[in-house]
């Protein structure tokens, strides 16, 4: 695997100006037909052996390529608030839109290398992280990410000449961090970890390139060729299914068929339940140690089923600072320019802090498989990507709550006239709203499915009669109660 | 100014109703009037005594208004990365767009109110705020984003009575937070300080509203009428002078005319020197002291002077983590939903970072101004705008550096036809540099005034020669080398 570049390969001047100057135009047709179709974004990856000269490829690229269309992504060690997200979030957050490019420093990768470059690496960490790194990656390519990782990399001797020249004179001399002088003791140990790492995670659709590093010129025009190749790459490769997260089969249940519609409660019950309830649940949310979670509710159910009002039966009881509501509608373009759940990741709540979605990722399998707005490959993967997703997310120490607000079609009906003959409620029902409800069985199938497939201990769904709101209401108050309660 | 509601009115529920009514249907056609006009955003500042039940504020709207288009902007004492950059970065980086409503809490006013209400108010202190708030307010409402500000209040009497109700009952007694109990002893002080901070900050196009609050009917009826008014009001106000930052007269001068365009350097000299310079700038970037700094980067000048050269000489010495470079365009969509300088304020640079911008803010006062962009009034009040925004940048600990590489006219020449020979540097030449160079007169005017107008001690403008790449590049990093060095 590293045969090649730790022969230290070079180039000459007279062999790299011609080839710098077809790749230079190459790289930037290949870059201007990429934003044309604005299909994909690329993201580049880079690693390697320290010294070996991977902070010259921003420059390289931004050179040789129109650098309004890059970005560098460069990540530390997490911190501050990154620790209160799972690791992936600030990933995601800094994703580039489809036609442009990213070069990654730090990435996914930076804590894997540094535990497979060990003494012992903890075996069953390392596979549990290249599982999660493969179906991250896995997921970026399908919806639209390209991935190409490179692994700079030269001979022991080379990089040891390379830091005796440099540290020889003033002028370069600052080249070589501190760190480096550290790291160059363990070349033997970084390489296995590279390999390691590099055998767990090669693909496909997200392949390991190794850079032969120890001549400027050959690194340039291996990095610039590597770089080429995927930009040329047309549509979406296939993925194998083992690197894809999935959901086994099973039997859908037909839980909303099931439910009982005509719980209630009466209204005096109600204000004082009420008022107890969002009392707890004020307790909770001001606690110490709810300071060290967060909480993510997710609302869905049919149109008219109350969600709004339930949300704000429960926003009752918080802190303006504590909670954000995010409405979830069709996605904008600059939301469709990146994969489906960014803009969810987008907005995930730091410790002590609580995010409220009213609609949510489950759209993708509801709105968008019934109105046939987006390929079955992608709904049908969906389930298990929003499994993961969630998994990720109560890892990191959110307590996630699903709600389906359930009425039946003449409750819905009752309230659509009710809404159409109010002066101020009129605005809540459109349409779409009426054309949904024709297509009342196959969201009841899409929702059972959902139901079925994503019901998990640590992101439970709890299907709430909704007939009466005022019992709705109490419901859902009760679970957040509960769980938070039971988590704190 | 608190008269009225002091006196504690009420609104009967037969008063109530039918107003409640009338006010939904009027707020909602005029939510739906300003999101299709989108000229505006409304940002409704939520402010007063405790216990006047400010929260109710956010389900109010949301429940009369369609949510949707409703963002809950709340904000407690700054931490964290709030702390590393000014202290109105966090409002304006959530700035709700054109046509959207966003509410306040714990708004600019909150530490102007902790102040003035403390027993020796530090007056020097609150006048500068103030000022700061009076010039941030009006510059919002000069580029579309209107507020209003709600000043909750009730009488001691009532205060009191309604914690002494609420506490009462375990339905309601979590309604009163412990910090509520304390601050109910500072009725007095807390009213004082409201009154000085409204006298100097009421406005006619950010105007306060006291909202009578001890009857819920009564609370809810008038904050409905003041944002159903606010809403109404069309076009931008009439701002006074004295609310808007300005610069006086000045004289200006012809600095592209007077600067020597011979400089330069030779190749062997530029190459030892270049790499001494970004010697000493890896040391400054990596020192301790710059963890506590930041660094503003701004290159302007002429086409093809060698901004993307000059900023690549100064990344080869940093850290890929350092840095961000944004190259600035013209706004997109999302970008004209805002304010000019929205976009600026959401890249400033966290503590022991670099900020690079390839073109800047100041094109409001070069490219939008000579291209007839934006309207006169706009780009004449964008000097004071930028040295405000520059002057807030400093005074929060960043280094800010302003270039402007200058080159003649038969220098550009030379290198426009360079350019379009070569296959991949044609990309740098489009019809519009050629149109801007035929308004090179015109450019130079605006940089010129530019210059005049916006050199100031906490943000310099370098003005280098450019017509020899390698010694603009040298004069770039020696000031680069020179402020962080100073500043350490």
């Amino acid at each position: 695997m590293f045969a090649e570049a730790e022969a230290d390969p070079s180039l000459s001047k007279d062999e790299f100006k011609p080839l710098e100057m077809r790749l230079r135009v190459a790289l930037l047709n290949a870059q201007y037909q990429r934003l044309e179709k604005a299909d994909k974004a690329l993201l580049v990856v880079v690693a390697g052996i320290d010294g070996a000269g991977k902070g010259a490829t921003v420059n390289l690229l931004n050179e040789w390529m129109d650098p309004r269309h890059i970005r560098t992504l460069a990540y530390g060690p997490a911190e501050g608030e990154e620790l209160e997200r799972p690791p992936f979030w600030r990933y995601w957050k800094d994703l580039p839109p489809k036609g442009s490019t990213g070069i990654v420093f730090g990435s996914w990768y930076a804590p894997l290398l540094i535990e497979s470059a060990r003494k012992k690496p903890n075996q069953d960490a390392l596979e549990a992280q290249c599982a999660a790194i493969r179906r991250f990656e896995a997921m970026l390519a399908a919806e639209g990410v390209q991935i190409i990782k490179l692994w700079f990399h030269l001979s022991a001797k080379a990089q040891k000449d390379r830091a005796q020249r440099l540290l020889a004179s003033p002028e370069t001399s600052w080249q070589v961090s501190p760190v480096d002088l550290k790291v160059y003791k363990k070349y033997d140990r970084i390489r296995a970890g590279g390999q390691i790492v590099m055998n767990h995670t090669d693909s496909g659709h997200a392949p390991w390139v190794v850079i032969p590093s120890a001549d400027e010129n050959m690194r340039s025009a291996r990095t610039a060729e590597a770089v080429l190749a995927a930009m040329r790459q047309r549509g979406v490769p296939r993925i194998p299914q083992s690197f894809l997260a999935h959901s086994g089969p099973v039997r859908i249940v037909n839980r909303l068929g099931e439910l009982d519609y005509d719980a209630k409660i009466d209204k005096g019950d109600y204000e004082s339940e009420l008022g107890l309830l969002q009392g707890r649940l004020a307790r909770a949310a001001r606690s110490k140690k709810f300071q060290e979670r967060s909480l993510v509710l997710v609302f869905e159910g049919q149109d008219a089923a109350g969600k709004g009002g339930a949300i704000r039966r429960v926003t009752h009881a918080l802190d303006a600072r504590q909670f954000d509501i995010t409405p979830v509608a069709a996605p904008n373009s600059y939301e469709l320019s990146r994969p489906y759940l960014w803009r969810f990741w987008r907005q995930l709540p730091r410790h002590g802090r609580i995010a409220i979605f009213d609609r949510s990722w489950y759209g993708r399998v509801l709105v968008e498989r019934v109105e046939k707005l987006t390929a079955p490959a992608h709904w049908r993967r969906a389930y298990a990507e929003i499994n993961d997703f969630e998994a990720q997310l109560a890892a990191s120490g959110a307590i996630v709550l699903k709600f389906w607000l359930a009425v039946t079609a003449d409750v819905q009906l009752e309230r659509f006239k009710e809404r159409e003959k109010s002066p101020f409620k009129n605005f809540k029902i459109t349409p779409d709203d009426w054309r949904n409800r024709d297509k009342w069985k196959e969201y009841a199938a899409a929702a059972n499915e959902m139901l079925t497939r994503t019901d998990v201990a640590h992101a439970p769904w709890h299907l709430v009669s909704a007939n009466d709101k005022r019992y709705a209401r109490l419901q859902v108050l009760r679970h957040v109660v509960e769980a938070m309660e039971n988590s704190l």
